[in-house]
């Protein structure tokens, strides 16, 4: 774990505590002390967190680490506390009691990166090519070599990273984070708060060819796409993540959208709010999906499809059909030694057959 | 749908009609008036399309739509004009009679595109770092931010995005259109008219690597790629999508090859002209596909492959082996509630000894 | 196959054999003449290797192609060799006998790349946009627009690409290639001899969210990831791949691993030496893989695994299990024609019903 703060910076537990909590988690110390006197300068696994750094209890299957943990502190669910203890257990660090220890972990990693971000350079570089009429709102930061073309619209406290590419009559809004190269096409317009990652491209061409053999047989005839991206508040996008405009009206995501790396989201395609996609996921061109699906690494959607709300897909999936009612869906073709895997393909392709054969003896054994 | 066009600048139908129409289809009107006095500002899907816009049915099932429809005018076959009428449809848009509507369509949406491109700024960007022997034709143009390494040529009414880094050695055909943030390794060649989307990487090494015993057990030795990468003409390639260049010949991409995003093509493939491939397809080095294949989304291919021409590979399909007949071919497992998967997967592994068992239960049968 | 060097500068075989053999092989000259006179202007494939070039036989399948051979030599083992001459062969090539001719070609292969790469411009270029306290290592080289922000170490000999970003506080070692527009994120750690292909971004957000009933149902909280990226030496990344920075810890890939394009390898995944994988590959988080494992395109690997040293993972299949013993390991649904494809599926949903039939027969045909 880095050191993510000097020890004369870090602040102490209670403090970092409420500092951190924005939200208005319910916490409270046990344990040996009050906390005061405790520095945190980092964030730490239960197995490797030093004496200045913070630990957490999520995953059940790790509370034997607890013991031995040499963390400063530990948050944890009241029950872990006391199964701890009644298990013997006589911890040397102070205990962060929440009922929802991952979410405040993940509001004490908020703030300390946000430390970090505090330090970095602000304001337009003076590499940056910006469009006379394009409109940089106040606290808003351009890196270098970024280019801003004709028209677009950057809101307050927004960064624009390094080598970015923010096309013409873009809006973008309030306290988004742009990393560096970053692409957006012409008209794409991303809500507040947006973390767009490196590689993006945001608004490229769909997909979409007619046939025209005026040319020659099998040529094809470029449809123009004509519609836009559209991202709602809250929107994270991965690394080399790219969301097609649409053929005609627009390419949706709503608010709370995440995608992790390298996803594809075609042309038309609109997601509902809060759902999560894992690296890797296509989703060919007008499916629509509801709101809070999660979506497992490498999983395929034909296009055209409908989901519904709270659909979950696991990874390496292909969905070729609509899925209204919530619940998992999987459809992944197990792994297996080599050999083993190429004496069981094989029948795969007799499976109508076999079926057949079996009813076949089915009839003469009742007959 | 966007506003393409203020309503002062929009043609009349027939105007656009003619201007759009380069391929010489033939069209007629019907319907109400001969479409003087209507003016078309955009185009719409028949439920969206408003009353400045024009739309299309190519789709049957949206024939229904055509009654409701508020657009200004409508492109449809002449049989679809007549059931419509037949069943009663008063519609009170312009009716445009053309035997493949889609692709009428796609020439107004490239009509209206290319307005949108006359609008955008032309010439060599003085950003842009240029090597004193590179060949930049006359009018062509070169976005802010972009590199063009030495000895690199680019062709008349070619347009160079911003932030674009071209290799040394590369020549670039007339009226390309490279978005931004394109990268040419050396020596690739392109074609005229070629559309290269954001993050497109043509000409990477291809993965080759010979084991090293010299090192340690298990290292490798780079193979140094020392072909390149040749694109035929009218070839669009989509963002983030990776082209190898060859390990000692070229990988070669024929003549209106169309790639969408995210799809990688390794070293030493050619691909025959005309093919279409949706985003995610991933084809391994020195497999050769035919003319005019269209290869489903999420697809695979296996090295060293040969596909003919006229094949058709369903999204999510993974090919190991040749396929050299014309025709569609399908490889994926059904996606299915979670809990059915996991009882009929569990079986996959037994397939063997199930049609074993099968064939001893017919032998007694039969015995 | 290009011309590599002109006539006049292409040197004699054996004088190129001993420049290009850096790591001792053992190798031997055959056939007419000494090599000397014989120059060596580049590197063809038997069948369309011309005068100037020499070629290689590591392909048994290919070795009917050595009798009609164009090359000015060919790289082929001594029993290769014997087994041409025993079959008649008379060939006009320099025969050069060595135990490994795959890796004697990639080092020559190497040996015509370092030419080219030599003539390449040198020093920080003044586009480049370099943070004051950056350090560059004298020999390293910086190319246009490239942006080096506060704190970045770059090593002696190291090339950093136009257009590429290299983020606060990364550490990149000596000799080490980045092709154009590579990004780095903030603390990102590199060896020596590293190749990083355009597009690559190392160190973006691991996918990490804790849900956050306090905003909304379903809404997410970002887990901020303070980890980093770890590479060791010789290690190869391919173009538009994606490493993320760890959660707490760093994600680490060891010395000599190579990762072919458009792979992603998520947070805290730990990869061991000399393991190579094919492109589209996708690893979820905190998988541990071995040393020397082999994984074909297109794989994907659940989160939380271990896989052990020494196993091969086919292309396409889903690994969602640990697999600690070394061999080949596959999982592919088999391609068909699409109405074989159609019937046989239709069955998978039924396997674990049909077992049961067929159990239900047995016991029937033994009572």
């Amino acid at each position: 774990m880095p050191v993510l703060l000097a020890p004369d910076q870090a602040p102490e537990l209670p403090e970092l505590l409420d500092a951190a909590n924005t939200i208005g988690l319910d916490w409270s110390l046990a344990g040996p002390g009050d906390g005061r006197g405790i520095r945190i300068a980092g964030i730490g696994s239960l197995s490797a967190a030093g004496p200045l750094e913070i630990s957490f209890l999520s995953n059940p299957k790790l509370a034997s680490q607890l013991a031995g943990s040499r963390a400063a502190a530990v948050i944890l669910r009241p029950q872990d506390w006391d199964a701890a203890r009644a298990a013997g257990a006589a911890p040397q660090w102070a205990a962060v009691l929440c009922g929802q220890p991952y979410l405040l972990y993940a509001l004490l990693a908020q703030w300390f990166d946000q430390r970090r971000r505090e330090g970095l350079p602000t304001g337009i570089h003076p590499s940056a090519v910006i469009a006379g009429d394009a409109e940089i709102a106040p606290g808003a930061s351009v890196g270098p070599l970024a280019v801003i073309e004709a028209g677009a619209r950057i809101g307050a406290g927004t960064r624009i990273g390094a080598g970015c590419v923010i096309g013409a009559g873009c809006v973008i809004g309030r306290d988004c984070l742009l990393h560096a190269r970053v692409t957006l096409y012409h008209r794409v317009r991303v809500g507040d708060r947006a973390i767009l990652h490196s590689g993006a491209v945001l608004g490229a061409d769909g997909f979409g060819f007619a046939p025209d053999p005026s040319k020659e047989t099998g040529a094809w005839s470029k449809i123009a796409q004509l519609g836009a991206v559209v991202l709602g508040d809250d929107v994270e996008i991965g690394a080399n993540t790219t969301v097609d405009r649409g053929a005609i009206e627009d390419t949706v995501l709503g608010n709370g959208v995440k995608l992790d790396n390298q996803i594809m989201i075609g042309h038309n395609c609109r997601i509902g709010d809060h759902t999560a996609m894992a690296a890797c996921v296509g989703v060919a061109g007008s499916t629509t999906m509801g709101r809070r699906c999660v979506i497992g690494g490498a999983a395929m959607f034909a296009g055209h499809l409908t989901l519904g709300d709270d659909v979950h897909i696991s990874g390496g999936t292909a969905v070729t059909g609509d899925i209204l009612e919530p619940g998992r869906y999987t459809g992944v073709f197990p792994a297996a030694g080599h050999a083993d895997w190429q004496r069981n393909a094989a029948v795969i392709g007799q499976l109508a057959q076999l079926r057949k054969r079996l009813r076949a003896l089915e009839r003469q054994e009742r007959g």
